[in-house]
């Protein structure tokens, strides 16, 4: 009985696209490559290593990588043990596959170390110009030094976002998958409006939201978030990224909540806020003016504008109600793990002058932190040919339980 | 009605030590940067984060950390919308937390400049010896290369694991944290038992178990895992880091279950494995070999022998079963964020001399990955001032549901 993690014939047990969808991906990274003058393109971003190669698995706490060079299949290099894992889970052949042994794991030994002798320098890819994910949360200062080291004939290009940007059009499965995810989040939030009352201790309404989530929909079971849950309540909805504890919900505060809907790694997005009790004037004030500012930001999302033009949109009406709202509004959303679900690329503020096109998926997300509270309703939503529509249907306006 | 992210005031939310034994923390680190020659340390791991100031938000998907220097108190380092959680968690005075503006948020402009600009040469700290977690997820090879740029007269220190380590040794209010995810884990396995059986769906299973994790004990909510539930069965079991899927158990698999009850932070994780249907011979041999080697495993596990100790111990019990098992058998635990719960510095693995201590806390995770299924039996423990002890009851064996 010999553990292992190498033999040849492990089957494939996912396959969430077709094997077309992965070489449409591949040509539009390598025109990108092109473009930019690099040869050889480090990928570590876990969302863009799937959305290369399939691969999806809970392990990007080690040190991974697809490797996409000009004219092989992308080679995916990672952790022995996860071996196994890219063959399920990845479409390219078993000889693309590339892993590290044990002794290359949180030791001084590094694996770019290994990716830099065994792969790199075994393939005869010296010399050439590599793209590295610069500020990639996966791609550590160490990995960049290490790899430099020992790779002194090859040149270094920053890749930050290269992948991310041609993630940002979604094809006809991709957002099957985030509407499915759409799906899951009203179930999410039919179930906070039927169960949140005063008294109810918070971390109790966030295992019923985790539970609905990955329940699913129909026969469509739910992924895991990339965020967990942000639920928080009165003064702690001034800041937006405190998670719950074991407090009890009680009359006369706001709680907003920020959570996704998942499948398949497709994030739907969506914040809504509920109010225990009579709202105060300035929820309600601020309700109204986010309403209209969302409406006119959904009016300004169509092809040919740009991201700017929905920030600017937002921000005249909030202007018009008198609330200073700075920063941006939004990002664009699609596949992701932790620890974020936007994409990293474009943002939805002033200055981004990138171009909306049909396909496109952003999180409009306008969320109002004041002094001691908050308040957030957003909308996920999708570039048409004609303008834009939302991918999940939540009624838009504050909630109110009494 | 004007957006804010800096009154004073704000009042602390959370508290889950005392301040004293954030400044015995504080002291431990900075004798260890004497000892390394550091007049400055840049930490940018959640988790150490958290352990330094107390800071706890799901905001690690922004560059943040905190400046530790030789006099003054740590600083807060983090992105304008998250000061007041800064404020509400951490336990230094406001004027210690130092938050960067909107445009330095996933833009051209990088969080270290300002950093760089404001905090560092600010405070006149131009010329001091730098320490820089090299290999943190967080701290990305943009983070480095920017801090080198605006700071020509700094040395930079790889200081990848320095606070990691002076986390190793729990305190009591630490211990009585994981003790209470332990028995969390043990409602969770519960759970598990009660409710697997043939035609379940395996996301299903997921949600019950994301709900009983966050339910919590008692009094005690639980708080979400660094790594969400593994739960790979038959031959995805062949490998660690497979997610679930909606597939339905089947009678004739084993699962195995790698889970954490979790409660301020502080994780407790504990696999087992769960056969629906009657086990094949291979699973009862892996089983008994297994627990007598976590038997002699934990004989080993004392102060004064090593960490290697228990690795040999366990490893000549496999291999008396005629078992090859390389690589670690486990890795320390504590206070985590996402995506890794171990504490990333020393491991349960031949070579690894590190002493054990009194209040050391482990994973002890001896997982077999086969050619087509795999078994997880394992425990977490903590060395006492004799031996070591469970921090969690659940039976040690392979469960079989028919």
């Amino acid at each position: 009985m010999s553990e292992i993690s190498g033999d040849a014939g492990f089957p494939k047990l996912r396959k969430f696209f077709d094997r077309a969808e992965y070489l449409v991906r591949l040509e539009k990274v390598r025109a990108e490559m092109v473009a930019r003058g690099m040869d050889l393109l480090i990928v570590s971003d876990p969302a863009n290593i799937g959305w290369m190669s399939g691969y999806d698995g809970y392990s990007f706490y080690n040190h991974q990588c697809v490797v996409v060079s000009m004219d092989n299949e992308p080679v995916w290099f990672g952790r022995g043990i996860d071996l196994n894992g890219a063959k399920a889970t990845t479409y390219m052949t078993d000889s693309a596959l590339f892993a590290y042994p044990e002794e290359y794991v949180q030791r001084d030994l590094h694996p770019m170390e290994y990716l830099a002798r065994e792969v790199i320098a075994g393939r005869h890819w010296e010399g050439l110009a590599v793209g590295v994910e610069m500020d990639s949360f996966y791609f550590s200062a160490a990995s960049l030094t290490t790899l430099q080291k020992h790779l002194p004939k090859n040149s270094w290009v920053d890749a930050t976002g290269l992948v991310n940007r041609q993630r940002a059009v979604k094809s006809e499965t991709e957002l099957r998958y985030m509407r499915i995810g759409g799906r899951i989040l009203e179930k999410m939030y039919a179930r906070i409006l039927d169960l949140i009352e005063p008294g109810m201790r918070k971390n109790d309404l966030v295992a019923e939201i985790f539970a609905t989530a990955i329940r699913g929909v129909d026969d469509f079971g739910g992924d895991y978030p990339s965020i967990v849950p942000l639920v928080p309540t009165g003064i702690e909805a001034a800041t937006p990224h405190l998670t719950w504890d074991d407090s009890k919900f009680q009359r006369g505060a706001g709680t907003f909540f920020e959570i996704a809907g998942v499948y398949r790694r497709y994030h739907c997005p969506l914040s809504r806020t509920v109010y225990i009790g009579q709202p105060p004037q300035k929820f309600l004030n601020a309700e109204k003016a986010v309403i209209e500012g969302i409406e006119a930001g959904l009016e300004a999302a169509k092809p040919g504008n740009t991201c700017e033009d929905i920030a600017t949109a937002f921000f005249s009406v909030m202007n018009r109600h008198g609330i200073q709202k700075g920063g941006r509004v939004g990002y664009p959303i699609g596949m992701s793990y932790p620890p974020d679900w936007g994409e990293r690329t474009t943002s939805l503020r002033v200055g981004d002058k990138t171009v909306l096109e049909p396909g496109m998926t952003f999180h409009f997300m306008p969320g109002l932190w004041f002094e001691d509270w908050g308040l957030e309703i957003t909308e996920s939503i999708v570039i048409t040919t004609t303008g834009s529509s939302c991918l999940c249907d939540v009624p838009r306006k504050l909630f109110v339980k009494n």
